[in-house]
């Protein structure tokens, strides 16, 4: 049976077992509403540290949740029983930065000097400006969700890791625009109030309808193209710096974790 | 001339000036108020990678503020041409952790493979609680800062670097709990909102008088303890775990930024 987006349990425990059985690969956006989502870097013991580093220095596009120690593919905090390396739709394998795979599983890419990142997601507040009467696009019916581009910020450099920011664009409707930035600035460990409001040119991003990854609702009269740092970052710097070895989530294919992500926002 | 607390000037590039002649040892706190203030942990790059990796599992008692490049003594974002040897009014030199020197100036142990680790303080919300009405002793002519102890209550360990959490602990009027919960909570870098309210032995303090570190001012009638995380958790840690080699700042003299505290705070 071919699943649709409305055969995923809203329940994230039996959201990941059907992404396990490899039965879900596409995005997640929109599934499991309400609970924190993560983004996944996994690099060797030997770049941990400047990759730690790099987070630290940059938390917009990579505020930590999650790291696990060297060899282990058990979420402690975020989730109960759930395995890394088998519990998102679907991966990238990336060796000296070039995408060599994209598997719906990692188990055969294991190594025991693999160390785990995750990190937020800001499809983790999607439910919170929900709640505010901020609709989603996806929620209108239109299949897209946040646009995710490239722009011409750069990021701080820790070791080798450097590169430029990546930001989600979601059209925001200009009355709700104040709204928007203080819903989302309650979930710093999800990226966060927008790094950018407006003008896409003035971060270096010529053209909305040209997406690198996934394309982005457009802009409707009224509406304000807003954005926020983006995960995806880091998959830049792989591009830029060549990590000897490295395993991502495939853009738009989170880790949905079991905390609500109301237990994660500020006051 | 001996300087007293009077003499230090507001603006901190001058303090840490007369802390890097060596003619301030004494502690900061009451010094340069409304800048955020820096707890300091050094280690070898060895173990630098564990390190950042407890601050990040334990951000309560660790927030990390800035991570210097290996062998890198120059303070970046938090302050302008601040060296991080010379510019704390004293010192400890740990070797698996005991304490075997506390100099002024830690310019003889310097190492090319040394990390300076910079985490937030609670002395960097000492004035927004002045300033909103919460007094600290201090300003009451009490000489003694926040009463620092050690708790019951374990950190999360990383790599070999384990230990219980210590807090900082100010008696504060009962009417204004509530209030300084609120004000601390915007000042998530700096320790944020208190981990405990009210019964120091709930959290395993036997007695208040008795400090291991700073000693606390009296609790005076119709006064709470009121207990946040303490950056000298880091200090414990080392106890606990022994690592080879750590400098840190002497507990209750802090590294002062250039950064006003109110920068460093949430909405």
């Amino acid at each position: 049976m071919v699943l649709t987006r409305q055969d995923i349990p809203a329940v994230p425990a039996e959201a990941r077992g059907l992404f396990r059985q490899g039965r879900w690969t596409q995005r997640t956006s929109g599934l499991c509403v309400g609970y924190a989502n993560a983004n996944l870097c996994i690099v060797p013991r030997e770049l941990a540290f400047d990759l730690l580093l790099y987070c630290q220095r940059n938390p917009k596009p990579c505020p930590v949740l999650e790291v696990l120690d060297p060899g282990d593919p058990m979420v402690k905090s975020l989730a109960n029983g759930a395995d890394i390396r088998t519990d998102l739709p679907q991966y990238r394998v990336l060796v000296r930065g070039e995408v060599v795979d994209e598997p719906s599983d990692i188990t055969e890419y294991w190594r025991d000097d693999l160390v785990t990142f995750l990190y937020g997601c800001s499809g983790t507040f999607e439910g919170a400006l929900e709640g505010a009467g901020i609709q989603p696009r996806w929620r209108q019916g239109d299949e897209s969700g946040a646009g995710i581009y490239r722009t011409n910020i750069p990021t701080i450099p820790a070791g080798k890791f450097r590169g430029n920011l990546v930001v989600s664009m979601r059209p925001i409707p200009s009355h709700q625009v104040s709204r928007a930035v203080q819903v989302t600035s309650r979930f710093p460990s999800h990226h966060g109030a927008p790094v950018h409001i407006g003008d896409p040119a003035a971060i270096g991003i010529p053209d909305l309808s040209q997406a690198e990854w996934a394309p982005g609702p457009t802009i409707q009269p009224g509406e304000v193209p807003v954005f926020w740092a983006c995960g995806v970052t880091l998959q830049v710097v792989a591009q830029e710096s060549k990590p000897e070895f490295m395993l991502t989530h495939y853009p738009g294919r989170m880790f949905i974790s079991d905390i609500p992500s109301e237990q994660q926002a500020v006051l």
